[in-house]
């Protein structure tokens, strides 16, 4: 899946990945509307709202981006029809060509951490059958736990050639209260956190390994420029998820040490930036009704801006 | 929630917990053969051997116990068939007038979480309604990004009257990987990174207190008593949820430190130890037909090794 993820970005020059994360706040007034006569003011309306929302984003922008990154927490939210989106929502993406990483964030001791695993890239043994359950192809893991609670996840990605993202440093103002701490290391020297998980990073991912990098990759927030030098560095094989960019706060500029020499090595996800779009001054004028063409309008100056800060 | 679930041990005088966390090797012939015949050798039908299995558990074991932890992994594996069990196991427990904590670990950043915490505690804006979606009691929570991913968690807590237990010291083998390193503090001294993030369990916990303890709590294992009695003193207003008894090694007498010389201050889980009894030589008589009968006979002889252990 590490080399259909690259071969879709290098297919679409766009090293880019649009965050489904929806919110009813984003969804314009004729589709929740139109939702809520069909379903009520129920979570199934919301779903269904969800779900129309998504799907008009992804049919305008689909062609010129190699990923998706659905949020399962935005889902989460409206209970079992918002997991049901969640998954219609996976099922699309993956019709229409795209690369699905599943922001789900999961991580548990060893045999937990492999339910998880089965469930969202494997398949579980039902019977005589071998079943998926939401099958993304990327999925992004907490390592807090430590090396047994991300090896169930290695183990079923390497069965079912697919791949996870492990955060490292996260994009968030204070994920430095305990990724930044200065941890002493069993050489005498002082490193931060952030680094020590990265070297584990480098080392789960070896034996993992696709044409050119790793099937383990790694979050690192666009938020924090120097720490994706420092992380460039310790993870020289890992794909880098790169969230944070736009609304957030990250710039093209800020990017540019998170990818390696050839343009390669790393994916910038943006999602409130793109997909409520129209809600940005900037690309108001396309107006509450084509909010789709708005998020395609800020897909390509996306693409844009990255292409020019890389030169 | 903190206050009902202080009662609820009190009344039972067993601060235990019970781990639904089930799995397919543990579910009794007679019943994943319904199931099967039912539903096929599909997602519906391991969802519906599940559900049966738990129920078998909770008629025979809830009048003895304060309250259940469902492991939403060992549910997420089966997908949405899965995942509607996890919802409807959660729903008959509370019933039966248990406490249910959601062995959830979310944590993500800040509007992120608050939307993990809206689906699992709280409710959701929906037009002019506000509707819940999983609505468990407790949540557990995974602190690697910091104050940020937490507080929202809090937010809705407070809103709710529900509470979290924070990921602090794991139980699993390789936990101390991250959570054992030695920190530099602000103080010049250096601490474990869990002492640290009970320090801050302890900051968050602060100013949303139950009658005598707060509803923000933490996970402790009891694999490792010594890290225990270091956190009870670190975190002298957190309830203590303690995993890692029985299956995973853990004994009564190694749980004394967890508790306050009250004997309240940390509730104890057991999953396999309880639900997979009867696959156990000491409750093999029961046989697979009675294995709910097992189950009971392991939840009375766990409170009953605590009991004594705690004098």
């Amino acid at each position: 899946m590490i080399n259909k993820l690259i071969s879709n970005i290098k297919r679409t020059g766009a090293p880019i990945v649009v965050g489904l994360d929806p919110n009813l706040k984003f969804v314009p007034s004729h589709i929740l509307n139109k939702a809520y006569e069909a379903k009520g003011e129920t979570l199934e309306g919301a779903a269904e709202a969800i779900w129309n929302f998504n799907k008009g984003i992804v049919d305008h922008v689909y062609d010129l981006i190699p990923a998706v990154k659905p949020q399962i927490a935005m889902y989460e939210q409206f209970g079992l029809p918002g997991i049901e989106v969640y998954k219609k929502t996976v099922d699309y993406c993956k019709e229409k060509g795209l690369v699905v990483i599943g922001d789900i964030k999961r991580g548990d001791i060893g045999s937990t951490s492999e339910s998880y695993a089965i469930g969202h890239l494997g398949h579980a043994q039902v019977g005589s059958r071998l079943l998926a359950g939401f099958d993304e192809d990327f999925a992004t893991v907490n390592p807090y736990l430590g090396s047994d609670g991300v090896k169930p996840f290695i183990d079923v990605c390497r069965k079912e050639g697919k791949g996870i993202f492990v955060l490292v440093k996260t994009s968030n103002p204070s994920s430095g209260e305990f990724q930044d701490r200065e941890v002493l290391c069993d050489d005498g020297k002082m490193r931060r956190l952030y680094e020590i998980v990265g070297a584990k990073v480098t080392e789960w991912g070896m034996d993992i390994m696709g044409d050119t990098y790793s099937y383990v990759g790694a979050v690192v927030g666009a938020t924090y420029p120097e720490e994706g030098r420092i992380l460039r560095d310790i993870m020289p094989k890992a794909y880098i998820l790169v969230p944070g960019y736009g609304a957030q706060g990250g710039k093209g500029a800020d990017l540019v040490h998170f990818f390696d020499k050839d343009g390669l090595g790393a994916i910038v996800n943006s999602s409130r930036g793109i997909i409520a779009a129209y809600k940005n001054e900037k690309y108001a004028s396309y107006g509450e009704e084509n909010y789709a063409d708005a998020s395609r309008a800020a897909v390509e100056d996306m693409i844009e801006d990255i292409r020019t800060a890389l030169g």
